[in-house]
């Protein structure tokens, strides 16, 4: 079926047709507490499809050193059919493409839970995204909530690529216009309970395009990693957001962050999966150039908003190391990943010392201040090559 | 035949040949009112090889919500032959290919007029732009004069995708160096005085992926929509101006800019072209996240210039709805569009009113005051999908 | 072989395990003069897949004019395989490559010397680079040496792409932590020392699409051609350092920027390949717009630095013009090059005449003043188009 149709010349119309402020109607997007229904699941927006020059320029625009998501040949080398995305590139398109009915009216993001990689994304790939609400957490009539929800993304095959947790606050609607409307039919939620990675590797990796002290030999439970270069987040920052398809507008409309009171007002926020990416980024000449994955990562905490003129630098501490069993030709090493923003990564350490790798969270029941350098921290898990 | 040469070493020579200031030359592009002929056909120079990448890129970088021009997968399954790029984009290319003829010594863009969309650029097209200069209206020997040109953009088959037409406001030569001359040989120009519009749909969409208000059944003329989010504007601006190929100091050259009296002075302007495309891009989870295909648009004025740093939002009002005969799953939408700038949507409508949709133009000879907070008018033509 | 493994659950880990900062390290990369050892071979990291839309989107941010980098239809009308990276993307491509090694603890990059481009990089194309240490020369125990170096980049086929020296200043190791160690291998440096350019040229170019002014004959040795335009440079720059893969923290840390002290401190100093790259685009419609080829270069310096905010304009000046012998159908010409900021090219001429052309270094020799507008200057060869 072909739609044809013949172009008539376009009549200007306006000034003949009256004007009816009664009939203004503002559309909003996100959610409010009382519209959240554990249970319900959302089919996000749009979808987002992977092409290989925006997964160069993401892995780019992000400091990424891990040849990986840099030099196809490499890739292919390695056993993937072709580059892979940057796991990180995954997890800001999937919790972005969820923005829209998850958190665009939320308040605050307050953590990041199990998030695990499951599969490559290649160019040409399309990924969706899908929410199920868990619970919702009530604290009274005039107090924000706090909603659990589980967010995956699936490729074009209905392959799940990355699936985690997220706990946001988000504030009961009150005297505020409703938000669109889900539709309201069954959507089936393909959460994998027993997730397996299956990766295609030939065994054989090139050498020479990754450092020589980055295998998972040369990390040791304790081991702490300073990185050491920041990078200067500029407005750049603004036009990201949606590049990775994120709608809160908290991150690219001024008026809109000007209009809000607190710690959030003013200058437009950095979304913070930027945040992270630039922090992973920074980390990955030291902790991720000879990865063969990221599995994943837990407690994942914004502790401090950033904004743009904010530098941004992280330090690494090595948790845990774990060979595979057999013959396989790595290893999982786990990592406490913890950022802070306008002072550089060594000073940091030197300033708090053993207190930054305290969760922000635990500190009161501790005794202890809250680090206001700090920005983010979080677990991370890799699956670092053997040197060979 | 190959051209073979050997390659000999390079010796230093500026240091042995004197400087003759008086064989210093500037070659100047863009045409002043003297230079413009009726009649005149201008090949554009370079062309613009579309490619993925760019176009998804360009999509996201003006928060472009239909998932048309951001999944290829749901592109291909309306029967797409791959993703399309976005009108905007294609309007926004042809425009600036033509502006080192048309309009680089131009010092004002007085409005678009019958612009129409004929057929889809993909992946890998390259588009080419010619315009025919139509009339020429002076205005005395010591004023600007206005130029009257059709602009139009071809694919590699040297089909038509977009012709339109543009006035614009030039001074006279003067004392100033004459501009590189065209060459002066006869010209076709392809313009289309009956265009059809081809698109091959399979009928069968995709449901889920775009908001559930927003097919043709949900507006209704006089219907005003108060788009919610605004955009800052980053200085992101004067890179942008040359991505799609615009070639005017006016915004990317603040010597320049600094150099100007007038309103244009001071900062880099934001090339109109870009404006529109954000303000579109804004709106479109509101108006045309179902659209199949922008038809066109005219009347287009950008009311007041934007810098960096001003953040732009719109305003949507219903003018016309026009059903397709038949058993064509689509219908015509016309709306009337605003741009505002530093300030909500919601707010300029209630400070301004019904006044917000008088054009600017028309504003002294009904004895009411221009708005300052505007920026931006036209008229659109959607395809928008029926809900089925 | 495929890595199979099932995912557990990420249990929380960093409360149980005490902080020990004693065992704290930080990596450091690039190299003291200390390590420099003539005849060292450095194999760069990562490598750079080049794919045509960063391909474009590199000619376009840096507005390039010549179709030939924009335009993939001419580009394989005149017989290459496919659109080929401008020669300048590949140069600062291959320099940051090289970055890691090389310069990253450099203080001044002194200058570049005999470039030579020997066959075009396409997309797909994954590029490689390696660093021979040509020679040290110390200036005393407590004053920078003096490295000289040759870099090279590869394609996937190990054939040479690009090919040239650089000089970079660099400080004594003193009290400050190792870098990290060179594999101690020996390693093949393929610099090919007769090198020859094979391009398949068609021979029947299409006309129209360059300008009708800049071809072979239209260049006199002595000719001045003032480039009109200037380009602001923005914030953008910080991101686009590591676009094309420059580790510098120079460019974008602005923490390790305000710890510097002297001419480098403070904002993060734009890396000198991208200033390269906006003055030549800046000059292409004047010099370049019919380029067949950029032989390649020397004698190249950047005499000043610059920042974000900072607008650059160029002059260009006939050296010498050279027919190919036979039927060829292009010539080359030598053009000086020279870079300005915040002020205009024209007034830059009008201001410091002559002197604009006197290489910054010979200046005291001659007693003459440097020219503080003046940022960069340089000796290009260029295959440019005779007129048919």
């Amino acid at each position: 079926m072909a739609l044809s149709l013949a172009f008539t010349p376009q009549q200007e119309l306006a000034g003949k047709m009256p004007v009816s402020l009664e009939r203004a109607r503002a559309p909003q997007y996100g959610r409010y507490l009382d519209e959240f229904v554990p249970g319900q699941v959302f089919i996000h927006p749009r979808g987002f499809s992977f092409e290989r020059a925006a997964m160069l320029d993401f892995a780019r625009t992000f400091m990424q050193t891990n040849p990986l998501y840099l030099n196809t040949d490499f890739a292919k080398a390695h056993g993937f059919t072709d580059l892979p995305a940057s796991p990180q590139m995954v997890f800001n398109v999937v919790l972005s493409l969820g923005v829209q009915n998850d958190s665009e009216k939320a308040i605050a993001n307050l953590g990041y839970y199990n998030a695990q990689f499951l599969r490559p994304v290649y160019p040409g790939d399309t990924v969706r995204a899908y929410t199920k609400v868990i619970d919702r957490k009530e604290r009274g009539a005039d107090k924000p909530g706090i909603v659990l929800i589980r967010t995956l993304g699936v490729n074009q095959h209905d392959r799940v690529v990355l699936q985690y947790e997220r706990k946001i606050m988000v504030s009961w609607r009150g005297q505020r216009p409703p938000t669109t409307p889900v539709p309201d039919e069954p959507v089936d939620f393909p959460w994998v309970n027993e997730a397996k990675l299956e990766l295609p590797l030939t065994g054989a990796f090139p050498a020479h395009l990754t450092g020589p002290n980055t295998y998972f030999e040369d990390y040791t439970p304790g081991d702490i990693i300073v990185h050491a270069n920041g990078r200067t987040i500029t407005d750049e920052h603004v036009a990201l957001t949606y590049k990775v398809c994120n709608t809160h507008p908290l991150h690219y409309d001024r008026i809109y962050s000007q209009g809000l009171s607190g710690k959030m007002s003013g200058e437009p926020i950095v979304y913070g999966g930027l945040v992270f990416a630039w922090l992973e980024g920074l980390a990955s000449r030291d902790v991720s150039e000879n990865a063969l994955w990221e599995l994943g990562f837990t407690e994942g905490y914004h502790t401090q908003p950033s904004v743009s003129g904010d530098t941004v630098a992280g330090l690494s501490r090595v948790l845990a190391v774990e060979p595979l069993p057999g013959s396989d030709p790595a290893g999982i090493v786990t990592f406490q990943f913890i950022g802070v923003k306008n002072i550089s990564a060594a000073n940091a350490l030197e300033k708090h010392g053993a207190d930054l790798f305290i969760k922000e969270n635990d500190k009161q029941g501790l005794g202890k201040d809250k680090i206001g350098d700090k920005i983010f921290e979080i677990e991370r898990r890799l699956l670092i090559k053997r040197r060979t």
